[in-house]
């Protein structure tokens, strides 16, 4: 089984006490000590992933994975991605930043977005980041200009909207041709020109797609990869340039509830390079450095989210509601995209007593606020803890502070030892920007 | 027109350089002073909706306004709308925090919410919160081990599930059956009868409901009176026990578009009114002291969000994208609720020429991050500032770092002055909690 195949972390057991155990770390245990909300990372999940990637990718040697930051964005996790040997996807300025300060080597990193600042191209050049991907003419006029200020080359992909979409939740389609995102097709030819004649600080390096995320056809990658192929050779023939790059996006699914069947990271890779070689050879096109876009799939399944079960509310003939300490404010996934998830009872995982089904609601004051409808859990009580899996991506980075609750802490476990790597937020914290003003007494 | 029917601030006016102007400050001039995106909140505006409360309630002594601290929470927010008299409808420890620490009575407010830890209801008896409102019966019990182990009379209200609800989105219906929320009819009297006997430290003097949120047909309040009266006699009745207090809650809406039409504060004042009167008559109850809870119709229409336009796109015989610099990090509730908004260019609010009709598309990595579906400005172009109106509810306080993006500043205008309340989050702000690892490098 592929990583991004499992519902849970991979070095998920059930130890001699019933509870779950991750990374040799009892669950139980880690709740107790860190306190709950908790997000739970498994280093092994993260790192079996990426050696996925480059084992799958292997073969071809120029193939480049950039981690989607998007996903998950902290130093300690770029530290521990960019060891895997990978390079970074960021878009904006707080990602740049973050993936800096972990000593990310910066020619790794390319600075995707649709509408990066001034401030935000600015930094990336200052760091010399390895490539930027610029969204729309108004992007390449101002990146040209902070070149020519810095004194520098700044090598560049062009994104386009390839016009081609995946069958997935609406908001996260973006490849179609009504897209915020990209160059349309029919704008590349003046995007070029102005490039090759006015913009002399952009050297065009290659074109970059994304047609979505939480993909389970990976044919949609052929159609992508066909489109843009397609683009070189007409580029190629009209500018009598080669383009030597092409970055693919990210996108593939991972396995949230049963009824998800995303496919393997070998099968990915192996539909992307049989697409790359056959399209090589029909536009007759040298084999290009091929960049993907992995973000959800490496650290997904290798998180989960610990609460503690607080109240209960049976409705007469009804649903039975079992609140816990968290929901809508550290995982806006269900109440944002209908999204699913998968839970067990940490302390009862061996249980199958008294099996009921319940929907787990989180204590923010909306009625929104229902982390997972319907699901069956043995028993549940009061300081149970609960371990919502799938978690790793999408959860902390989409975190807010609704209802002034503060964000949780975030450990990474590993060989029986847990380390925090994010730090719970304090009441403190969450006035730490309130300006005291006279004159409201 | 009462303020919650106003769609912009109300000292909203163009001045003669055809910009917006807010509290006597130019937008266009607090853009360049403090950044975009910047939440701009108007004193005039909160103080209006608040003295509208005031004075529609006026005439009933017994009533008090508690402030729903959810909608924004801020220590410069909470003294403004002490200073007005209100109390507080807080909701977590971090509310309960910063109304504290904003040196608001804390015997005037009110703790709600569906599943409050012990830490949260340890901290709500330690500074003597005046009235904790109790969901179910696990917050009973842990409530007066609390009490007790603080020596302490705990007053508190039952919150109850009313069973009926109002037409608005399904996220915010609360007040039906099927709720997360408060007991159920069926459970109040085993509720009462645990706090007369065994629960020796809480003493029970109200109940409290809530409905829902941006409601604007006020006969749903009549339907929760009654319901409230109707448990009130039965109570008196089979417990002799004379409750002296209601809490009927908040959700007054207010007009994010043209098709919006939320009844006025006196509207909403006098149905209340008439109602509690009607239903003192109906089953001989003296008038009781009566809390609301509104939120959102205090500091929404307060509030607009001003934003720099970045990169436009245009699909061939299709939409017209303008991207902002910022959306659903800062605004998450048009992708969370599809709620819509309403926005002029701020240096163009005058102008009627070359009219587009435009999709407000956010910089956040995701198709799903469209701030406003086809609205018309006026030529809209790179550098102007766009203003959406009716952003001081739920807004700041939904804000996340999603791409890892800093959150905005807020200031308050009166009288030409401009003050920050909330300092803009620096990227070292967002790595501020993150852990360097040894180990990973």
């Amino acid at each position: 089984m592929s990583t991004n195949q499992s519902q849970k972390p991979l070095t998920t057991t059930v130890n001699s006490l019933g509870h779950i155990e991750i990374g040799g770390c009892d669950t139980v245990e880690l709740a107790k000590k860190y306190g709950t909300p908790l997000y739970v990372l498994d280093k092994a999940t993260v790192e079996s992933a990426c050696s996925e990637y480059k084992t799958a990718f292997g073969r071809y040697a120029k193939i480049r994975p950039m981690y989607a930051s998007k996903a998950l964005c902290t130093i300690a996790t770029a530290k521990l991605i960019a060891k895997m040997g990978f390079g970074f996807d960021v878009v904006s300025g707080g990602e740049l930043y973050t993936v800096y300060k972990a000593g990310v080597n910066m020619s790794e990193v390319i600075f995707n977005g649709n509408n990066k600042s001034y401030d935000e191209l600015s930094l990336a050049v200052e760091l010399n980041t390895g490539r930027i991907s610029v969204d729309n003419f108004s992007e390449l006029e101002m990146l040209n200009k902070i070149a020519v200020a810095q004194n520098k080359q700044v090598k560049i992909h062009l994104r386009i909207a390839p016009g081609i979409e995946c069958h997935t939740h609406e908001y996260i389609q973006t490849g179609r041709i009504d897209s915020k995102f990209g160059f349309d097709l029919s704008q590349i030819d003046r995007a070029i020109t102005y490039i090759l004649g006015k913009y002399r600080n952009l050297e065009l390096v290659g074109l970059h797609t994304h047609v979505g995320s939480q993909i389970f056809d990976n044919k949609i990658y052929v159609d992508e990869i066909e489109i843009l192929y397609k683009e070189m050779a007409r580029i190629r023939e009209k500018f009598v340039l080669c383009l030597g790059e092409i970055n693919i996006g990210g996108g593939l699914g991972v396995k949230y509830t049963e009824a998800d069947n995303p496919p393997s990271i070998k099968e990915f890779a192996d539909t992307i390079m049989t697409a790359l070689v056959n399209a090589s050879e029909k536009y007759n096109i040298r084999l290009p450095f091929v960049y993907i876009e992995p973000g959800r799939s490496i650290v997904s399944p290798a998180g989960v989210t610990l609460y503690t079960i607080g109240s209960q509310k049976q409705i007469p003939e009804g649903k039975k509601y079992i609140a816990i300490d968290g929901g809508m404010a550290d995982n806006p996934r269900p109440a944002m995209y209908e999204a699913e998830y998968f839970a067990e009872i940490a302390n009862k995982s061996a249980s199958i007593e008294n099996l009921q089904t319940v929907t787990i609601a989180g204590k923010f004051c909306e009625s929104g606020d229902i982390l997972i409808k319907n699901i069956q859990l043995p028993n549940p009580e009061k300081g149970d803890i609960l371990c919502v899996f799938n978690t790793g991506a999408y959860n902390f980075s989409m975190a807010s502070n609704y209802n002034r609750v503060q964000k949780p802490a975030m450990v990474l476990v590993n060989n029986s030892q847990s380390d925090i790597i994010v730090y719970r937020e304090t009441l403190d914290d969450l006035i730490s920007r309130d300006v005291i003003l006279d004159g409201l007494e």
